[in-house]
């Protein structure tokens, strides 16, 4: 497989595959998520089950996507149920059953979904794993994707949690095709110096990599975004290091430099952007209302991608 | 004033003043930092005492600007000091004593240099006084300059840190004609949760801020990226903030996600730079080797704007 290197790529990869995805909808009575959804289905790589309450899920649809209906209905399946927290915990339940391979959050709010994720009885969370999140980035100015964490979940990630960030985002890029992904530990400075805060942490963390803990990868960190995806602002420094201005993964100190990142690649950058919560028994699209329409689509792709 | 919008529009205003500022550079034995007094000489608003080997000077001025000395050697005064560290000594002490308006590092290291300033006799430093680094940004999709600080030099400002960082930034956006600055405090999230690190600093200069301590200015946070310098995202938020999509002012909680959108301003949104460090008695230009010849030149620039 040609590593994908845009959403566009990642469009016409899915578009390729034979099966379509069945997506759950935790109260899909939100017109944005919906019009992603309806996006995917035409796509033709989303067989999407609506959960949430008939009336409602069947008002927008016909409001909304009135010549569109006829062409995708086939792949629309109202759950009918009412309630958001309702809603989700049977969204939640078809992801756990079988009878779906993704999850979506609809009009829901993020702590009652993912307290239906994390019910010890009838979630789809094993004990231990790192509820994280990983975004992917499709920035007009760099060759290939970027896959980044964490910009929204953990605010100071402990080396466990670092370890299954990353692993999580190597498993993301090998998914989408990039057989040796190369990864940098973003700090503001090479100098490993361990009163630095989370330098020790990447300093453990290259050890373990020497060691080969996370399989055929590329690692290098700490390293500052210039040597990590600026080649020409990177030779400049004079510094060695294997990722040189073509990394495929940020690893970012804390929730704040992530999120810098995260919402400067947006704004200045011109990056589209998905992003999924990583940890449950199967990715989920958590995107916020502030998302675009565009995102909530691409993070359904990104999904698609992983299962 | 009008504001300055841009650095072209600062090299207009230096271009307008009528005295040229007295430029004291330490060891100017590098040609890329040269190269950048020499522009600002040709523009008109540096009279550059170069401090070095007088033979060493004169090498690289012969053989790298050959066809512009006759018109810049008026306003080039070689001052014959040999050694890194003693020329820094005499560059700070032509600071010291008035001859000199601003201070520049050339082929030295930025410890030696540090030293001289700091120096309790001879050095140009009061005690109290916040060594810190304000970056100014200039970014084509922005609709005027960013002045942010700190990218490089203390990695968790204390809050009375901080609190003169902005200072500084206020002092450098009203230098520039920005008469009332806005200000963002930024952070990964509007909650303000004292968990979260830093948070409750920012709570607390919001406070001092409503008592007048910063003067005639906009101050708001802890809000994110989006609500800072990006209108359209930001709206999407529905937060209200008087800062909204306009800021002039980025202050981030540490240095390595200052250091993130620092570099990735540059790097994905083809912003020019320019820095200085403050809290000396004047301001010092003080790039690293990695810098280009533009933001040499331009912080040169910053820093004629200041005095």
């Amino acid at each position: 497989m040609e590593a994908i290197k845009n959403f566009e790529e990642l469009k016409i990869h899915l578009g390729n595959q034979d099966k379509r995805k069945k997506l759950a909808v935790a109260n899909a009575l939100d017109s944005h998520s919906l019009e992603a959804v309806v996006m995917a289905v035409e796509a033709g790589f989303i067989d999407a089950y609506l959960v949430g309450k008939r009336s409602g899920v069947e008002e927008i649809l016909n409001r909304e996507f009135p010549s569109k209906l006829p062409d995708i209905e086939p792949f629309l399946h109202i759950v009918d149920v009412e309630g958001a927290k309702e809603a989700a915990e049977a969204a939640v339940a078809m992801v756990r059953n079988g009878k779906c391979d993704l999850l979506m959050k609809g009009l829901v709010n993020t702590d009652v979904i993912l307290r239906a994720i994390l019910d010890k009885e009838k979630g789809i969370h094993s004990v231990g794993n790192v509820l994280t999140f990983t975004s992917c980035f499709d920035i007009p100015s760099y060759h290939k994707m970027i896959f980044m964490s964490d910009p929204a979940v953990i605010p100071e990630p402990t080396k466990e949690q670092r370890i299954m960030m990353i692993k999580y985002c190597i498993e993301t890029a090998q998914k989408f095709g990039v057989s040796r992904p190369k990864i940098a530990l973003i700090h503001s400075t090479e100098v490993a110096n361990p009163k630095i805060r989370f330098m020790q942490d990447y300093l453990d963390i290259m050890e373990l990599y020497r060691h080969g803990e996370f399989g055929d990868v590329i690692m290098d960190g700490p390293i500052d975004i210039f040597l990590a995806i600026d080649k020409e602002r990177g030779e400049i420094k004079k510094i060695q290091t294997p990722v040189l201005g073509d990394s495929d993964i940020l690893i970012f100190p804390d929730f704040s430099s992530a999120n810098v990142f995260y919402k400067t690649a947006q704004t200045l950058g011109n990056a589209e952007n998905a992003g999924l919560l990583y940890g449950a028994n199967s990715p989920v699209v958590l995107t916020s209302r502030s998302d675009s329409t565009e995102t909530k689509f691409y993070s359904i792709c990104m999904a698609c991608a992983l299962v």
